[in-house]
């Protein structure tokens, strides 16, 4: 018996949801797990399974009903998933790909196999390993968590060997696996959004530049105002990178610009922030290239629709006023495409975007900021 | 109590199915009233209330849990409409609004008082009536269904008296009350959607060409290939019509070119086939302003986000063919927004659309054609 159901998405959070959003267009039977009913996805679609993504039951309930399974976040158990694979299920990304998105030092140690360019880095067993790497290539170092490193939390920034070294003891001492890399001076955060499907059919998008403010996204500029070299080395990496860890579906590769030279910080294998600029601002969006690459679908065009395109994340600032209370005055704002994922506006969550899509990118990112700051009540952060 | 719901919609088709999925983007509580489980709004919408359109029950429970009640259709009955915002429901469009939509005579005699272009017409209460209309006009003459008129259904074209005088008889014996018009030379036939809020704000799409092919529509190009004057005209009647029938939400406006001159062909205050192209096409769909016209929120921009763009009705074709069986060959065409529907394809019926935006109309529309015989393994039909 063919499943029920074209795909699943592994949990329904934003991602899920705007993934849900583009398969109405293609007719798709979707299913979503989700942990509660009030998750993103699970307000917008009504086929959904309530259940814990950690959950075996769960996740082996959704791989045998669906076609193809794919995940919105990276908390799932990649074992598990190799399982079910082992049986026959059909996943995008693969186990594998899961399991390289989870360990940080895999990911490092793969990349620079390949000789992809990353910042120096070493495995940290001890407080000494850390020392010894702060001394051969200068302080601050970063340390980072080897699995759960999310949106910033698990990256710490160490000053000097006397805050790193307590700080190392005590980390291991809780059991987290840690690495070490130096602290690269940036200069632009750049991020590539590379499509690929089973048989190797690829599609880039633009590189786009990302503004951080304490380690969250504030907000996209597309296309990154870098050189068109450095586009084009940007675009081969993450192509490369794809290639490695064997990509089906999405991996966004998030990438440091200093003194012209590229590094890479992260991956992640699945939608991404940083391409949220692409539902109205590419011809075919993150959501439905993501859809198109997991079903084994021809993927769609990645080229931009306007010269500029600007995304500006809507977080929740602590006031807990819902966004919509302010809808009105964000639509007067002359192009604005708001988003918003009706989740509780806690401190610092991301609660919704904009986008606004033109010919000039000061003025697209001048009517970007404006919206959110109507939307929010709340002035633009800067990272000073 | 406020209401549960921000929107209702009464009717589940495609109309309804791409107006809530315009719904996510804003974060909107949206309730819809289908016939049955398996409609295209229901497949892809948690919040689903199963009823009959045409039940007061139904709808008053519609009326009553969402903060203001829209329609993907017009077999509602206004008079029961009337009744509800007696009570204080917000209906958009009104009552009134829905009563002129569902009677052609009544929209033809409003508009010609107004003064706007329409065809000759005459009430016909006996086949002498149309008799004298076709001698004084010449023949043919077009006969309409004052009620009930729907896609082509409800309008006949009467050749000469032979045929027409015993078709009246029949028509007026079964109760079908006519109106008769000159038939007009067509050059082109085109359409102009309105958005329009309760404090009268406006917007306005581009005027497009719509193909009509034995009454159904096949094809829409944007913008019309017309002078820029008939342009103008065309969008300053659309305007008055949409004020003439006291809008709040969408109004359809289609129309005759003959000889540089335009009249009024038909109006439908709803979300229209011949702006389907507005997802891709426009900064603003007209699924959004529907939902911004309707929540009396700020109306979004109207223009072409290219200079051309094209959409391709796919009907079913009589093979009972499931197009999702040829959605890859059909995403392979470079730039095809496919929307399917997930319509069981009788055939003629409207499964779904394709839309291509670009620089040239010609190359646009050529690849808009051939993604849409690809999903339907079916040449263009023409009109000859």
């Amino acid at each position: 018996m063919s499943p029920a159901y074209d795909i699943g998405i592994v949990g329904a959070g934003q991602l899920a949801r705007m993934t849900v959003q583009a398969a109405i267009s293609l007719g798709l039977r979707v299913r979503v797990l989700a942990r509660r009913a009030d998750d993103g996805a699970a307000l917008v679609w009504p086929e959904v399974l309530i259940g814990n993504p950690t959950s075996r039951d769960a996740v082996a309930e959704m791989a045998r009903s669906c076609r193809v399974l794919t995940f919105d976040h990276e908390l799932v158990d990649a074992a598990h998933l190799a399982e079910l694979e082992a049986e026959g299920r059909v996943l995008a990304p693969s186990a594998r790909t899961v399991a390289i998105g989870q360990d940080k030092w895999l990911q490092r140690t793969l990349l620079a196999e390949r000789g992809l360019p990353t910042p120096a880095f070493a495995r940290v067993e001890s407080a000494r390993d850390l020392l010894a790497f702060g001394a051969a290539h200068g302080w601050p170092v970063v340390a980072k968590a080897v699995r759960g490193g999310y949106d910033g939390r698990g990256v710490w920034m160490l000053d000097e060997p006397a805050v790193a070294e307590p700080f190392v003891v005590r980390a291991l001492a809780a059991g987290t696996p840690l690495l070490v890399e130096e602290r690269v001076a940036i200069d632009k955060e750049l991020a590539v959004l590379v499509a690929r499907r089973a048989d190797g059919e690829t599609a880039v998008y633009p590189v786009v530049e990302t503004v951080q403010v304490a380690g969250i996204c504030h907000e996209v500029l597309a296309p990154a105002r870098i050189p068109a070299a450095t586009a084009t080395e940007a675009r081969r990496i993450a192509l490369a990178a794809a290639e490695v860890i064997g990509l089906t579906g999405l991996l966004a590769v998030e990438l440091f610009l200093a003194d012209g030279c590229l590094t890479v910080n992260e991956l992640a294998a699945r939608p991404h922030n940083s391409a949220h600029y692409t539902i109205e601002g590419c011809v075919t969006s993150q959501f439905e290239n993501l859809l198109r690459a997991a079903l084994d679908l021809p993927l769609g065009s990645t080229a931009l629709v306007a010269p500029a395109a600007v995304m500006v994340n809507v977080l929740g600032n602590g006031d807990a006023a819902d966004p919509h209370t302010h809808l009105a005055a964000a639509l007067a704002v002359e192009g604005a495409h708001v988003h918003l994922y009706q989740k509780e506006p806690r401190p610092g969550r991301k609660i919704g975007h904009v986008t606004v899509t033109g010919d000039d990118m000061d003025e697209v990112r001048a009517r970007a900021w404006l919206a959110r700051e109507r939307l929010t009540g709340w002035p633009k952060e800067t990272a000073e």
